[in-house]
């Protein structure tokens, strides 16, 4: 081992010794475990994969592509927007142009550039956990302040105590996560409403599990609220494009050019831009998954109840439940049943994402033997 | 025209209207014109397209990820940075490891990460202009404090005076391009080491340019200033790979983890993980057209004087060269002659890429028109 580490230059300094930033001393990076396990339902992808047709078509844009991978990619990403600008006008029935469109590499650039843009020091945003993790992440990350607002004991939202509490603290951007990760539940346009009346700056509606859910997207709002509403979305769920990398939002145009303030240049690549045009074209094949998925959701928040476990009632393609006198012990027991599935650090649950009905058997059945 | 504006939601606000970061108001984005043009020659790709077998390993090694494309990728892309740190041992001639490498959407994605890491509010970067222009606005898009320092009138770095300067001024990031971008030179490793020994923090070395230059490469004083030195590159140039977006970075190992605080998760997808190994499989094919480039600068730098320009002397793949009463009004005129050059703000100058000698021929043929 010495061997070997002195041939690595630079090996023997340490995190310590580096002149970082302050506040990441300690920290570790983000992220779940990547591990190699039978059945993994701890992501929230979407288990079924592409059909072979997207996977030709992939290929073949990307070879088409490939012949111009000397020269730099549209900056503006304008085909694969209006295409976008398109899926969304389709689905929410709301007539949306490219100017209406960003995207990014997942959503997590694309929230990113929100807080370049509108947040930073001296400002805060606000959020209403549990919910996604990287939302203070990635305001940690821009320096921007982290406002946490805890939601009710059941993990809804009291949306108008959400309002009183946003007009009272008046943070430069609120993140609405619906449906909420970690938890599931959605929150009606009129709740939505109440929550952008009361805001003095931005509102990003994250809607990463969007075509999971019952409730209609938040786009319809933009054009009440242009100079406050965001709405974010990706392809890594519904889409089963995890791997491809594309976030992308909807709001107002004046609210797209402020993000070409900030975004770096040439951030899209030509093969990510080819290959999500690919994908938008098989949204059909894509998208019939999702009905599968959420009959899924219904039978196992079913037999979870059975088993005498307390399911979250969820609008999105993952389930989180109780009740575990030890979560992390509950979790490394599906591990060992070779299921992985998540620990949110919520005390008492954990988070499974649905899978194909093999796996959610196999979920189900360990579910039977972990300790609780 | 209004029909079709009130079409779109939200296209009544304007960017003045939003709560936009005080210092982007009335900025634009940044980027150079990206225009129809016969004869590219603006920024500073490679003008030879890939190699038709490394067009089809790249779409092939993108079929066989695009059937998983529904997983997020490796989060921490060891098997391409493995094969990154092998590129640089076999072209620096020190060994590295994966543990050494880091990589990015685009070496702008590198550099971002590195001010996130290292800058930030209340901490300051210092440049040596012109240089490449990304740096401040980066620098400016972390809220790090930038410090531009002149170089001398020919454009050559004082590296004497920089060192005190850089002892003077304690900046905690100093970023030396070498090649420099927009001017050509390279700085010797014995002239890197004074800049070394005085700074007090990080000094990145920006070797977008490498491949072309005559001068070792810095990652060869990784060794030597583990906590100082991060060395960046890019796939852009001479990999011909701009399309693709990939920026990766040699460094002592600890400052790898240092970056893994601060990067978004799952940023390097799939295909470009793929893409780019496949690419560098073709490293061979690719590089061959450095030395065609390196021969055909020498060839516009030497016709460019028998015109009466005055070229400065250029290490990379670009030759910056006047002199012009007005620079605009020469761009201009070789737009006019259907040659896309690139106006980077430096008085009585412009700047040209490289290009396939029929492209060169082109362009110093609408030389001996331009106005001067």
């Amino acid at each position: 081992m010495t061997e070997l580490s002195t041939a690595v230059p630079g090996a023997e300094v340490t995190l310590d010794a580096l002149p970082l930033r302050e506040d990441l001393r300690g920290k570790s990076p983000y992220g779940a475990p990547q591990l190699d396990v039978p059945v993994r339902l701890n992501t929230n992808e979407n288990p079924y994969p592409p059909p072979p047709e997207l996977v030709a078509d992939v290929a073949e844009a990307v070879r088409a592509e490939a012949a111009s991978l000397h020269r730099y990619p549209d900056r503006d990403a304008v085909a694969l927007r209006t295409e976008l600008a398109d899926y969304l006008t389709v689905s929410t029935r709301v007539v949306l142009s490219e100017a209406n469109v960003w995207a990014a590499n997942g959503s997590n650039e694309i929230l990113q550039q929100i807080l370049q843009a509108f947040g930073g020091p001296g400002r805060s945003a606000l959020g209403f956990e549990p919910s996604y993790s990287m939302h203070p992440i990635i305001s940690s990350g821009t320096r921007t302040e982290w406002v946490p607002v805890p939601r009710r004991a059941d993990f809804t939202l009291d949306t108008a105590a959400a309002a009183s509490l946003v007009a009272q603290r008046q943070p430069d951007i609120v993140f609405v996560t619906s449906p909420n990760n970690p938890t599931g539940g959605s929150i009606p346009l009129d709740q939505l409403r109440g929550i952008l009346e009361a805001a003095p700056g931005i509102v990003v509606v994250d809607e990463a599990y969007a075509e999971f859910s019952s409730q209609p997207s938040a786009v319809a709002l933009i054009a009440e609220y242009p100079a406050k509403l965001i709405v974010s979305r990706t392809m890594s769920k519904a889409f089963a494009f995890a791997g491809g990398r594309l976030g992308y939002l909807a709001a107002a145009p004046a609210i797209v050019d402020a993000l070409q303030l900030v975004r770096l240049p040439y951030h899209l690549s030509r093969l990510t831009q080819a290959a999500a045009r690919a994908a938008l074209r098989h949204a059909d094949a894509t998208l019939a998954t999702v009905a599968k998925l959420a009959a899924e959701r219904d039978r196992v928040v079913e037999a979870l109840l059975g088993l005498g476990f307390t399911p979250v009632p969820s609008d999105a393609n993952f389930v989180l439940f109780g009740q575990f006198a030890d979560a992390r012990a509950g979790w490394e027991s599906y591990l060992d049943h070779g299921v992985l599935i998540r620990d949110v650090g919520i005390e008492g649950h954990l988070r499974v994402t649905i899978g194909t009905p093999e796996e959610n058997d196999a979920f189900l059945e360990a579910s039977k033997e972990v300790p609780r």
